[in-house]
C-alpha cells in the first residue's frame, strides 16, 4: 500500500510521491491520519539544500490528525482520536525525557534529539503525507477536543511552544519588556507568548512589512524594520533604556540590515553572529536572552562568509561584563503544549491568526517555493492532505 | 589624617604609600578598621596594565575587620562590630538590587555595578589598606561572631561566593557530574561548592601541580593538567559521557595547552575562547555552563592574538544543537554569604584551605609580583594591615 | 504643627481629628503628602474591634502622594516626586529582606513585619492622613510617571500585588485553572492576575452580585454565588475535574453559605476553616494553595464558634493524599510592584476597575460603616486628603 | 507456578505463602527477580489493621533484584540487568507524570497513584516476594551498576528518596538550619539529606535512643528526645532562634511526649496534629514545612481521640502570622533516584548505615512483628528471598 507525501529531491526540489504506507512497528506506535500539516521555516534549511538533508527523505514535523490505529501496548488513545504531534519524537523514559528536556531524548536518536521528517534526528518519516507513524504514541500525541480550528491547534505542533519557549529561555516575567528579532512564525509566536503572559512592552524586528503588521496588530508590538535603522539603537531609544530581556527567533541566517539591490533574501548578506550580538547590546545588565532560531555546527557548503565549524565572533565581553545568560536549542514541546492546548480550548489564545495559506498536499512544491523567498503575505502555510 | 594602602603606580608596579584617612561622607557609611584583606586573581589584571586601571588607585576588594565608626542613618551595626565585606559595592534599593543583581547595583556606579578598588566600577577606595569607607554599610556589612578564623572569613568576601556562583549559574544539583576548568583560588572555591552540594563527580583542569593537589584533597576532585591531555575529551573518557554541568573559572586570559618554552605564563599563548569552547564539548545535550572567569569588552593594548573589541570565536552551533545554558557575570555576593558564613561557623565549611600566605600589608608589592608569576604554591595571599 | 487623619476610638468608631505633624526622624526618612489613600478590607477587622488596636491609633496603609520632603540619607528621591507606598514598611537590609520577604521584616517591628497604620506591626502611622512618614524612603517608596490615574496606581499600595501574591503562592502558570475564594478586592485582583497571567479558567466564588459581576466582567471569570450551592462542587462540575490551583482571599471570617435571616453578613455564622477545607477538596491532586485571606494566632474576643487560639480544623489527611502545597501570608509588596506598575503605565494593566467610591477624607467615618456592612456595591473606597 | 511471598491475613499477621508466579500482562511490563526488598514503616499502617488492607494481599514497596523477562515493548532493559524500583508505580504520560508528580499518576489507579503491594493504590502485587510484576518497566525501573552494596541501593525504592523530599518540600538549601520531626527510616533519610546537601545545623526529633544515635553519627544532627522536654522550645533554645525550615517525618500516628506508663509505644497517646503544630512554632517567619509522614482522610475503627475524617487542629491562624509555606504528600521517586543513585555510585552517600537486619523472606512475620514494637535497635529490615 502506498500514501502521498512530500519528497525532497534536491536543493529547491520537492515533489508529491507515492510511498509506503507508515504500519506499526512497535507496540507503543500509533498511526495517524494526517488531517493538517504545516511548512516550517526550519523545512527550509533542508529545502535549500544547506543541511545534508538526504534524496527520498518525506519532509514535515508540524503534525495533527485522527489516530488510525495503535499498537497493542498503547493504553489512551483509541481510533478516531483527534491529536496534534509535537514536532520532537521522544521516548518519555530516559535521563534528558525525565528532566523535561524532550528535544534531547536519548533513545530515539544516535545524538540526541528526535523529530518527524528532519536530518540527523532519526529515521522518522515526515508528516507532510498522507499518514505518519507516531512512536511512543500514549507520551508524544496530546488529545484534542473534537470542536475548535484546526489553524490554531496545528500551531501546537511547534510554531506556538517555540515562540513561548523563547520566551521561557529568556525567564520573561509580567510586566517586563522584550526584544524580539524575527517576525516569522516563531518570532511571531514568541511576541504572541510575551502578550499572553503580560509583557509590558514587546519590541519586534524584521522587514517584512506584512509580518511586522501582524505583530501589531495581534501581539500589541512596538515593530522595528532593521533596514531602515540599527535595531538595537531603536529598540534602546524607544524603551529609554535596554530591555529586560530579549528573544533570538532568526538564527544564523541573519541577514545585515544593509541593503544594496533589489531582492529582499539575499545569502550574500548572512551575517551569522549579527543577532546575538545585537541582544546583547539591547538587553540591560542581568538581562537574559532566549536563543530559539537555528544554529548549527557545520555546514556542507556554505555561503562565503559564514565559518563551516559554526564558530561565531560573539561578544562575549560585553555579556560578561553585563552578565547576561543565555539559553539556546529547540523547544520541549511537551513541556507546553497541554497548557497552551488549554489557552487555545477556553478562548484565551488564537495563534491561528499566522496562518496565511491553506492548501492542498499537491500544492506543497509551490509554496515551498513561495515560502523560501520570503514572499510578502506569505507567513505561515497549513497542507491538508 | 593618613593612612597607609597598596597604590597603583604603573603596569607591574604597586606600592604601600600614605593616603588620606577615610571619613563618613553619607549617613549610611561606615567605617571599617581593616584586620584582613587579600590579593585576588581580578587584581593582577589591573596589575598588569591591562585594565587602565589610574595611577595613584587604591587596589582590594577583599576586606574584613572591626567597624570603627558609622554615620547616623546605620541602625544594626556598631563600633567593634566584626564584618566581612562583599566586594560588590550595592545600594540595596534599585531595580538590580531588588532582583537579588547585587553585582549590578544602578545607583553606586555610572555602569551598573560597583566594587572597591576596581577600575569602572565607582570612586571606591580598595580596602588594602588599614581602614575604608563602606558605604551604605548596614546593607553591604556582613556581621561575623568573635571567634572564628580569618582565614575561612575572608574567603566571604569574594571567591567562595564566586565559587559558588558559578555552580550556581550552572544550576548545579546534588548527584551531578560538573567540569571546572581554572583551579586557581575561584576555582578551587567551585570545587569546593560542587563538594558541598553533593555533585557526585568533579572534574577540575588546570595545570598548576600544587592547585591541582588542592582540589584532589579539599575538593575530592579528579584532575586533569590541560599541558599533558586535551582536557575535554580526557573529561568525557574519565566520565564516559559528557558531564552534566561546566564552570569557566579562567576568563579570557585561557593559555592554550601546547607549550613551546619553559615559563609556565606565558601571554603569547593566550586563546580567550578556548575554556567556553572545550565547556561545549565536555558538557551534555541540555547542559549548563556558568561563566565565573572574567571577560572584558575592550582591552586598551591586548597581545595581538587577543581582539580588543572582547568578541570570540564561540562555537555557538554546537551549543545550539546541545541546547546549552550560559550564565556570566561577576558574582552577588550578598545573594550567599549569609548562609556560606553559617556553614564555616557550624564547622561545614572551611575554605581557607587556600591561604598560602599571610604577610603584612608592606609585603604587598613582593607578593603582587610572585602571584602574578603564579609561582607554585602561591594560591591566596592575605595581607593583615 | 497638625494635620487631619482618621483615629480609631472604638469599636465600629472612627473619627477625623489633628494629629501631630509628621517629621524626619531618622536620615532615610521621607515626609510623604497623601493624595490618595484608600479603606482595606484588613482595616475592618482593626474597626469591628477584633484585633486590639489601641485607641487614638490613625490607620491606613493603601497611600500615595508626592515627596515633601527628604532626609539627608535620602539619595534616589526629591520633593515633588509622586510615589505609591507598599503597605510594607521594610528595611531591605535584614536576613528576610534580603530574600524577599519584605512582609516579615525584622528590623521594623517586633515581630517581623510592619506596615503603616497597623496594630502589632510597629509605630508607624497610618497613611489616611494628609501627610505621613516614610522609613527607609529610598528602599520603600515607588515612583510613579506623573501622568496615569490615581485609580490604578493606588491599587500598588496592597490589592493588586496582594491579589498577585496569592497566584505567585498558589504558582498558577498560563493555561492552569484556578479557584478563587473572595470576591472582595483581593479576591478580584486575584481573579484579575490570573487573568493577565494567561489562566485557561478561572471561578471566583462570593454571594455580593455587583462584585461576582466585577469578575465576570473585568477578569473573565466563571462565577458562583456560594449561598446558592456547594461552591467546591459547583466548581469541579463546571470544570469537569478539580481545578489546577487555588487562591483564598477570604481568610478567617468566611461565613457559611447556608442563610438563616435577612442580613447579609452575621458573624454567627463564620466558620474559619471552611475555605481552606473547600480548596482542599476543590483543587486536584499536585495542586498548589495560596492563602492570602488574613488568618490570626489570637482573637482578644472571638464570636462563640471561633477558636481563641487559631487553630482550625483542618482536612490535613486529604491535603496530603492529594499530595497539596500551601502558601500562606501577607504580600511583600515590593516583590511585585515595580512590575506591576510597569504594566499599568504601558496600558496593560487598569486595576482602578476595582474603584467604586471616591471620597474626601472627612468622609472616611461614613465610608468604613458602609463598607464594614459590605453594602451592595460599596467594593474600594479612596480617600483623597 | 508459584512462588512465595508475604500475604496478609488481619491485623498483626502476615504469613509467607504460595502466590501465583506474575506473568507478562501488558507489552511494556518486565518480570523481576528479586534480590532485596524492605519492610516500610508505611507497611506497619497496613499491618496494624488500620488502613483497610484486604485478606490475601502481597506486601512490599521497596524492591529490587534482576531483570528476569521483558515484554516486546520494553526498549532498554534486557534479562539479568540489576534494577532497583520506585515504589511509586506510574505510567510516564499523563499529565502528573509529564509534570514530575509521579506519585500522582493518574493512569494506574483509580485516585492519582500507584505503588506496589498498597491498598488504594492499584492492583499491583507486592515486591515482598520472589518475583514482581513491573509495569511501564522503561519508565519505572532505574539500572544499577553490577557491583555496589544491596544495603545502600535497596534505599532508592523509598526512604532515601523520601527523606530528600522531605528537604525538597521544605526547600531546603545549603548553609540553613532545619528542624526534623521522627528519626524512623525516613527521618533519618531526611537528616542525612540535609548533611548531604549542606545544611549547617540540623536536629533531629524522636525518643528512640537507638535511632537519635545513628542520627548524631550519620547525619550530624543534634538531637532532642521529646519525652525529655518540649521538643519546638528545645529547638528554638539549641539555634537561638526558629530554624529555617522544617520536616515532618512522622504524621498523624505522633505520640505526645508525656508518658504513663512503661510500654513505649502506645496509641492512647496519639496526637494527629502535635507535629505539625509544634512546626509551626519551631520555624521562622517565611519559613517551610516538607510533610512526608503520612496523613490519612479516613480511618476505619481509629483510636479514640482520632478523627475519623482526618481534619486536624491546626494552628493556621499562627502559620499565616508566620507566612509559612507548607508542601505534603508522597514522594515521587523518579525525580530524585537516579541523581541519588549516582551519589552512591560515587562514593559521596551510603544510606545503607540504616539497616539493622537483613534477613531471609521466611522470616518476614516476626521482623514485622517487632518492627511494630518499634524494637530498640530495629530500624530497618531486609528480606533477601
Amino acid at each position: 500500500m502506498s500514501i502521498k507525501g512530500v519528497v525532497y529531491r534536491d536543493s529547491h526540489d520537492v515533489s508529491i510521491e507515492e510511498i509506503d504506507e507508515p504500519e506499526i512497528e512497535h507496540p507503543n506506535d500509533a498511526i495517524l491520519d494526517v488531517t493538517t500539516t504545516a511548512i516550517c521555516g526550519s523545512d527550509l534549511h533542508m529545502y535549500e539544500g544547506r543541511a545534508g538533508a538526504d534524496q527520498g527523505m518525506v519532509f514535515g514535523h508540524e503534525i495533527m490528525g485522527r489516530i488510525a490505529e495503535t499498537g497493542e501496548g498503547v493504553d489512551t488513545l483509541e481510533k478516531g482520536d483527534r491529536v496534534v504531534l509535537p514536532f520532537n519524537v521522544a521516548c518519555g523514559f530516559c535521563e534528558n525525557c525525565e528532566e523535561g528536556h524532550y528535544g534531547y531524548c536519548e533513545t530515539v536518536a544516535e545524538t540526541p534529539g528526535g523529530a518527524y521528517g528532519y536530518v540527523k534526528m532519526g529515521p522518522y518519516q515526515g508528516g507532510q503525507a498522507e499518514k505518519v507513524r507516531v512512536p511512543y504514541a500514549d507520551f508524544n500525541a496530546l488529545t484534542l477536543p473534537d470542536e475548535g480550528n484546526e489553524e490554531d491547534f496545528i500551531m501546537l505542533a511547534d510554531v506556538f511552544p517555540t515562540g513561548w519557549h523563547g520566551t521561557e529561555l529568556a525567564d520573561l516575567q509580567s510586566g517586563e519588556s522584550v526584544a524580539i528579532y524575527g517576525a516569522g512564525p516563531v518570532g511571531l509566536m514568541a511576541a504572541y507568548s510575551a502578550k499572553l503572559k503580560g509583557a509590558s512592552e514587546i519590541y519586534v524586528v524584521d522587514r517584512v512589512e506584512s509580518r511586522l503588521e501582524l505583530a501589531e496588530e495581534y501581539c500589541d508590538a512596538t515593530t522595528i524594520n532593521f533596514e531602515e535603522e540599527n535595531a538595537a539603537e531603536a529598540i534602546v531609544d524607544a524603551h529609554g533604556n535596554p530591555v529586560d530581556k530579549g528573544v533570538d527567533a532568526v538564527g544564523y541566517q541573519a541577514i545585515d540590515g544593509a541593503r544594496d539591490g533589489d531582492h529582499p533574501y539575499d545569502h550574500e548578506r548572512e551575517n551569522p553572529s549579527l543577532v546575538v550580538n545585537q541582544l546583547i547590546q539591547a538587553v540591560e545588565a542581568s538581562g537574559k536572552i532566549g536563543i530559539v532560531g537555528l544554529y548549527i555546527s557545520e555546514e556542507p557548503d556554505p555561503p562565503e562568509q559564514i565559518d563551516e565549524q559554526g564558530t561565531l565572533d560573539i561578544n562575549l565581553g560585553l555579556a560578561f561584563e553585563k552578565g547576561l545568560r543565555f539559553g539556546t536549542g529547540q523547544c520541549p514541546v511537551k513541556r507546553y503544549n497541554r497548557k497552551l492546548r488549554d489557552m487555545i480550548t477556553s478562548g484565551r489564545a488564537e495563534p491561528g491568526f499566522l496562518v496565511s495559506h491553506t492548501v492542498s498536499l499537491d500544492d506543497a512544491p509551490e509554496m515551498y517555493e513561495r515560502f523560501d523567498e520570503r514572499e510578502e503575505g506569505v507567513t505561515k502555510v497549513l497542507l491538508t492532505p
